[in-house]
């Protein structure tokens, strides 16, 4: 029989039978005598099975399991089934080269030839011409998408059911197995959440939405191991799919999904600062091929690796590090050069401080490492320094982190130094120096960076400080072991001794302002000797991204800030010091935090289940001057998918409005999500919750 | 003044002076008055340094010493030096944009002007013109080739000398620190040496010249660096650079030196066997500006690594492991799978378990990890499996090997599992099964892998057995705990079962022989049962490769082994047999080592200094069949480099004879070694000790 016509066949008697899928096996043209069946018809009872997995709520019509917990299926034949005498095999492939050794061919078999294999299987119950069977994935099964066969036995021969792609079964991570204690309804089904930003100062937040439960998104994900050249054999362990996982979401080496770009041009692409959630970029990245997808930062990275691991099953979140160091030259240190006039040096400054800096957590056991070492582990997509030789980093245990235990892969040492530099130096020129010149330490803060670290509470849009689970008190005595620790381990803290204290300290303070308003910066001098300290210091003050590099300086007698702005950008000051009566220098530095402007949603009439209601994003320019190629993206998870308006431009003091109507499909509690954006001001984001009835 | 006269009147004024490199500064044209000197002249007293520094075996007019330790330099001016008013650094400069916080740009100043850099530096003496500076390179500094230069500095500026070859510095890692204490006469100075082959019950072995002191090898080595694109940054850390070499001297993934070949077919370059030693490979390479080489196997690579490492100043030794698993699932399980006639199944035999492998071992110091992780550390740069990405190996910790701590970095699973394999097991086919056919565990054994590891010993070309380094005795208290360890990092060893006894066991005996002769086999059947029993059993032979793969299958029955074999080749015998009484199924298997024929070396005359003697090398061929394309190479270090002869053929019982007359250089023990090798014949090596008076 022709491939087509049985297809048609098969499809016609589905639909008649109205019970599954049906195959038509090969016995029956030409007819031979029983025991051969000449149709089975095979039900994955997806709804029940999703309901029981934690599944339903992915916006795919295939069975989606977790593994290491048994589902049904139902198996129906044309006749009453015999125990005794039937042999049949479900069979589950994966990739090209199916093998049973590498747990890609999988069988399970029931009836007279009962064998085990790596899945469980069980005969649930016989009642006339249908069999229950239930199947049990073992827990280190590969994630993926499995094809499903059924293979009937007989002395005469066997006969394999057709491959049919409504019957494929989706194998997940297992969140709920024993030993993965976590709230999983917040850390791998919640489909929005909020990532905090801004500066230690002014934290501030926006919506994202994961979105990984939306059409399509499960097939993007699989798509990145795929592409990445994930061996599907480490498919079945966590920590390889993390880490590549944390490889693969930045396109550095493996043109994976995202390409980083902090050049402030973003115009062959779409800007960081406008996306509003992770479907969106998936889903363009499967669309183009594994095409990466322009642009991202550390946000955009943590949202979308986020939405990967949900996905998968394994539980995320993403957490904010407030005055995040990056180490570029791996020496535990961050170098902070000014200029014989105090002014940050630009070309000799390589490490940084990013006022924050975002990241995941997954949840998982360690069988790798010693117990105490499981729980949430650090991974991180931004591509920033190479780890043994890609751009990745993770997973590494938070505790590892707390306690120094800097020996356990992957990546330890440079997640410690991002919260615990030692040193955070300020070295100036000295005037004598040629352009190989030499520096001079004048300042070593060993708190100021890591200072506060942060994720998104459970069931609240509010902050949950973490801190104390990377780092033990400032001062006390596990913080002096966890130091003692991290020396034993080969971290080299102490080579830079701080100058001996000059006698007179410096702070700076300032407010958080909103944008392009004026603002006071306080200098406070105090001298803590009895002597009278002359003191002559110079305040210079520069535009910074949120990574901590300065962009331009400008100059504080103008006054005026506005023209030297860039994306996200905040104001930086500096002040170096120096007291006339012993020579010695002192420094500080404050960044004021910069407060874009706002954008408004507002909902006209009530949200429910099939009924036309109305939402309004509304933006006011509060500059005086234009505002250009403006996108607004306005999205809602389970609601509406990414809407895009572009503006060619909103005048001084112009406004506009954007209307959308929609016809919610599920009830519940739902987010929206808003942001415009444009290359003069970027990061003014919205986000409204509502109630669906 | 154009440069180019100044170089050549620097060049006249350094052999008119004689005392090292002449700098003439600028000051000269148009004359200053003092206290500018008109010129500089730089001695780095190559000879003695090098004698302190354990470099003078290198073939290299530049000065190289070890980090950590002092060396000496005099400079010299055109008038008296004035510690009080005169105000020199030396700077010395690695990469393209030398930077002191990144190490790449060091400065040593004395005179009025001392300051505390990276390198301490310190006036030893003066006396008339004369400075002597002794300098002392931190232990961690970057190891490679420095610019050195001089600048004064006075208070009307400062002026550089001009860059020079002739006085650059080469830096290596220091073996001679304190808590790196291994014989480095053998593991760093020692230039040939002895790498084991053959099969477990036939060891045998070959002469190899790692020739690290060669002229050019040691640019050859940092090319290697500056090729893989290993950060400068990362060149002052040994377990960087050692991982980095275990990338790079493969050219998987990073078109690193050598390249991989088991095929069989070496037409396109130098086949594995035929290569003597290091200096040709490597030097092959630098002249093709990074070309990769063609082509080795696992013993290539393990000399050329070991080339690279104790020419960098790191102590390494080649490590051959005998019946080494090589583990591609990962499951730390090895499947042999035979077919229903008893045959191994090579499509479906992934794993396989090599007669041999040969990897190094580097001795250093962990400071990432626990004291007790410091001394031996395997590398390995055969490409096996990608670690972490890349095809590379370790460094990994002999010690954690042997306890089973696996957690820690790099590749510890790997290694476990290449000598201690839990199960070896053979499956079978069930006649029943169809292509995606089900296995029966008939065998497992797991004592079979990692029986033997050995080393050259210390002085000598005897081997010494290291087995107890990585692997406590069998059956101890020790061993125990080791595999519990090793389960609880996550080795799940005992999943596949031992099947239960039959009651009866087989063996096969069978002697080592020359290629080409006969032999004899013996099966020993033991019944341990009181029953009688009936034993029916399928004997196959067939050939494999030293990797274990198997090759052709030859019929017993026709006896002639000959036709079928391959490259390196043995005879395995698999027996696979069923008691009829009970139906148990058991199974053994034997390699039988082929010896390959002899290569002959003799001398003519006494070796002496300056006068001429004669080395011959001659061969028969043995086999009733012509030679054809015969590579014939002789080399020594120290005394020739690789002299290679071509041969078109050698009839049946046919003769060649090779003579080279040779005039030594310099005395002391030198090693002769010569390797004939040719499609049909591979592994025809000799070697041969005189000493050159």
């Amino acid at each position: 029989m022709p491939l087509e016509i049985r297809k048609v066949l098969e499809k016609f008697l589905s639909l008649l039978i109205g019970l599954g899928s049906v195959f038509i096996l090969d016995s029956l043209y030409p007819a031979k005598s029983p025991p051969f069946w000449r149709y089975i018809c095979v039900d994955m009872r997806v709804t029940d099975n999703k309901k029981a997995h934690n599944t339903s709520s992915y916006k795919n019509t295939s069975l989606i399991v977790r593994r290491n917990k048994e589902f049904i299926i139902i198996i129906r034949f044309d006749r009453p089934f015999n125990n005794q005498q039937d042999n049949v095999h479900l069979e589950f492939m994966i990739g090209n080269s199916p093998d049973e050794n590498k747990g890609t061919y999988i069988t399970v078999s029931f009836g007279k030839e009962k064998r085990d294999g790596r899945w469980n299987g069980r005969v649930i119950g016989m009642q006339g011409n249908e069999v229950t069977v239930g199947i049990t994935p073992d827990a280190s099964c590969i994630i993926g998408r499995f094809r499903t066969f059924v293979t009937i036995v007989t002395d005469l021969g066997k006969q394999r059911t057709q491959r049919n792609p409504d019957i494929d079964l989706y194998v997940l991570f297992n969140a709920w197995d024993p030993g993965e204690d976590t709230d999983r309804q917040e850390y791998v089904m919640n489909d929005v959440g909020i990532i905090f930003n801004g500066e230690i100062n002014n934290i501030s937040s926006r919506a994202w939405n994961f979105g990984q439960f939306e059409k399509g998104v499960l097939d993007a994900c699989l798509l990145v191991l795929d592409a990445g050249k994930v061996p599907l054999l480490y498919r079945g362990n966590a920590i390889e799919v993390v880490r590549q996982g944390s490889a693969l979401i930045n396109s550095q080496d493996d043109d994976g999904v995202l390409v980083g770009s902090w050049s402030g041009d973003y115009s062959t692409g779409t800007a960081p600062t406008a996306w509003t959630g992770s479907p969106e970029i998936l889903l363009k990245y499967a669309k183009d091929g594994g095409l990466p997808v322009c642009f991202a930062q550390c946000w955009v990275f943590a949202g979308v690796l986020n939405t990967f691991m949900r996905c998968l099953g394994i539980p995320t979140r993403v957490v904010t590090n407030y005055c995040s160091a990056h180490d570029n030259t791996g020496n535990l240190k961050t170098d902070i050069i000014l200029d014989e006039d105090g002014r940050v040096n630009r070309s000799r400054t390589r490490d940084s401080v990013w006022n924050y800096h975002s990241w995941n957590e997954v949840f998982m056991r360690r069988p790798d490492l010693p117990e105490r070492f499981s729980g949430w582990q650090v991974i991180d997509c931004t591509p920033q320094e190479t780890s043994d030789g890609l751009y990745r980093c993770g997973p590494t245990s938070v505790n590892a982190i707390r306690d120094g235990e800097l020996s356990y892969p992957f990546d330890a040492r440079f997640v410690f130094a991002e919260v615990r530099n030692m040193s955070m130096l300020f070295d100036v020129y000295l005037p004598s120096s040629d352009k190989y010149g030499n520096t001079k330490v004048i300042n070593v803060d060993t708190t100021y960076v890591g200072k506060l670290l942060i994720t998104k509470r459970m069931n609240s849009n509010a902050y949950e400080d973490i801190t104390s689970a990377y780092k033990h008190p400032e001062g006390s005595l596990k913080e002096r072991e966890t130091m003692q620790m991290a020396e034993r381990r080969g971290v080299s803290s102490r080579d830079y001794l701080p100058p001996a204290e000059a006698g007179v300290t410096i702070e700076l303070q300032a407010d958080t302002i909103k944008i392009g308003d004026n603002f006071k910066l306080t200098l406070n001098i105090k001298n803590q000797t009895r002597q009278t300290c002359t003191l002559s210091a110079t305040i210079t003050g520069c535009v910074v991204y949120y990574t901590g590099i300065t962009s331009s300086i400008f100059k504080l007698d103008n006054k005026a800030y506005m023209p030297y702005l860039v994306e996200q950008s905040n104001l930086l000051f500096v002040v170096y010091g120096r007291i006339e009566e012993n020579g010695k220098t002192l420094s500080t530095m404050r960044v004021v935090a910069l407060r874009p402007p706002e954008l408004t949603i507002k909902v006209t009439g009530t949200p429910r289940v099939g009924k036309d209601f109305m939402v309004t994003v509304s933006f006011r320019n509060p500059f005086n001057f234009i505002l250009k190629n403006i996108q607004l993206r306005l999205e809602s998870p389970g609601l509406i998918t990414t809407k895009l308006k572009t503006y060619d431009h909103i005048a001084p003091g112009g406004s506009l409005q954007y209307t959308e109507t929609i016809t919610p499909q599920y009830p519940g509690k739902k987010v929206l999500i808003a942001c415009l954006d444009c290359a003069t001001v970027r990061q003014v984001t919205s986000q409204l919750e509502i109630f669906v009835q």
